[in-house]
């Protein structure tokens, strides 16, 4: 079996999503956006995909396609690694753009195999339970604008069957001081809104001091949460074996730190989180997230996945220290569960009691409209 | 898919080797003798096996087979990690025996999905260099009882195509008092006899003072010698940690230890040794054996697996970060060429350029010969 062909090219949609200048994702007026699309194909017909609005069509397209074409899907350990090392001199080639090939090359592997990634992966569990990942706070009457807000957020999710909730609070330019006291006011109203036996977890602004850090960490603390993550800059790994030191909060990370798995052995053996992270969409695809997954079950550690992607469901599917599926971003003015155009169905619909189940079908499982996306591709 | 059944038995075969008062075997004369057999049936009809002298039968039979009937074997990971868990209380319940349930699964899975066990994994490579891993030393004329027997032997195997070699030196019962000065001398002879571009390496006796074990590795540092093996109690991971700080020799390990991919990540954040180490019919199989490799990769450093088994080879095929398939053991007086009478072929035969191929049949690859197993079957 050989890979033929390997494209990269956008899908156009209109999007009702914002990106502010930090990067952070709000509702707006709706616009035309494109998506990334990536399709390898096989010799024998098979064709394997990935989509996300964060990989390089470009360098997939330019340095990627070339390389893999004429290759055997199933030896993807090897065009991995490969590519791994490319990266150094490829500065565009970022570890999202890697995800995307490693992504479809896994979907590819599952429909020849006739069984679902994560039996391929070696299945540990069908579902997962969801917390629902509250967007970055905004400005917006209605949205996410108040710590009153928030608890009133977090109160529907609550009703709609989410066990677990993270908030993601105010960050530039939203606001322009980051503040940890609205922080803490933020988490404390909606513990008091949803009561002590749902957990709570927090993303904040990602570039506090220590001292801003460590009084977030201890009021979470006093309030029951279950970790925070990256408050700080992970590129200082001496910062978060601080905070992990002086806090009795779990820590969750490193997330956007560059380096895979290899990073996130160096933070173990430095004690700088309590819980690791990593994403398929982020950090190398499932074959890094494995890596890490598999690392961090040596040191006896969990993992959390970062991202609401197919593939965190399969890789939480296939392992025992990972606990739950990031559902989101929510908000109150958007709707989560109608499919993006390119999709005819989600792949994470939400069960009563807050589960989400792994894709069953062969592959990653994405149930992709062709019409939409023939009529919609553009290069 | 289902399991159906899973039976462990016993094939019945002539065996030309003993095993010594330590374990450790010998030729010796033709006697009868018999080696373990697990087959599970799934409701398709798929089979899978595993075929060791080590596993314990009746502890699969008694408390595994009755655990994994009526479960998905491709949720393989969920039935490692639940028998993980009965080995504390089921003492009996060796990682050997695990090895076994786990080899037979992941065989089940490659033939089902119509690939080498390697390429679920996702391939990395489809051969692999061996070494040659002489016998421990005894006292039989013609055998290798002597530092010039294993030099002759030695050049018997450069000139088979053998890149590298690796001595198993003399141990109790055969020698009462175990000598690092010996060791060394077999070792300085081969040395010499091969010349310096063939790599060599020593798992001499395991019981060594920490004296003793760096005198040995020294010496061997100055023979260019590539790495030594579990010259100590592997239950005293301080003494590889003062081992390693004082030697410049790469030390490899551990091999024997309990706790699979748990104790080495230990190992490797302690620093008690340089190359990892780990086998699919010693430390949990190939699941364990993965997450071995992965934990090793994500610090940067090589796993180098122990023994000749198929398992190994699958593991190899599928990481960058091992590098030779031990074949043997080894000796003068014995032929490693021809199969066992439960195989109609070998499955690691040798390339002129000391390259074993990776299995390429679907799941793992022996080539069993039914029919004398039908015939020799025993309780």
């Amino acid at each position: 079996m050989k890979i033929v062909s390997a494209k990269a090219e956008y899908i156009r949609y209109q999007s009702r999503m914002v990106r502010d200048g930090e990067g952070h994702s709000h509702p707006g007026k709706p616009h035309e956006a494109k998506v990334g699309f990536l399709t390898i194909v096989c010799d024998d017909g098979t064709e394997g995909h990935a989509v996300d609005g964060n990989m390089l069509v470009d360098v997939l397209n330019r340095v990627v396609a070339p390389a893999i074409i004429g290759e055997d899907p199933f030896m993807h350990e090897h065009i991995w690694q490969r590519m791994r090392t490319w990266q150094r001199l490829h500065s565009d080639f970022t570890d999202r753009t890697l995800c995307a090939l490693d992504l479809a090359l896994w979907d590819i592997c599952g429909k020849k195999c006739g069984v679902p990634v994560y039996k391929l992966l070696g299945g540990y569990k069908d579902k997962v339970p969801a917390y629902g990942s509250i967007m970055v706070g905004d400005d917006i009457k209605g949205g996410l604008d108040t710590p009153e807000a928030y608890a009133e957020f977090a109160k529907k999710l609550v009703a709609k069957g989410y066990k677990a909730i993270k908030l993601h609070t105010w960050m530039p330019p939203i606001i322009p001081n980051p503040d940890p006291k609205l922080d803490v006011k933020a988490c404390q109203m909606v513990r008091d809104a949803v009561g002590p036996d749902i957990a709570l977890m927090l993303d904040p602004y990602h570039d506090y001091t220590r001292e801003q850090a460590l009084y977030i960490a201890d009021a979470l603390y006093e309030l029951g949460f279950l970790w925070m993550e990256e408050p700080m800059d992970e590129h200082s790994m001496s910062s978060y074996v601080w905070l992990n030191s002086h806090t009795r909060l779990p820590i969750c990370g490193p997330e956007t730190v560059e380096g895979k798995n290899r990073t996130r052995a160096d933070w173990i053996a430095a004690g700088a989180s309590d819980i690791g992270r990593a994403g398929t969409e982020v950090t190398g695809g499932i074959t890094s997230v494995m890596k890490s997954a598999h690392l961090y079950e040596s040191f006896g550690m969990n993992i959390e996945l970062h991202g609401n992607t197919i593939g965190n469901l399969h890789v939480l599917g296939a392992i025992p220290n990972g606990e739950y599926f990031e559902r989101g971003l929510l908000h109150p003015l958007l709707d989560y569960e109608t499919p993006k155009p390119w999709f005819k169905s989600i792949y994470d619909p939400m069960d009563e009691n807050g589960f989400v189940s792994i894709p069953s079908v062969p592959g990653l499982g994405w149930d992709f409209d062709y019409d939409y996306i023939k009529d919609n591709i553009v290069v």
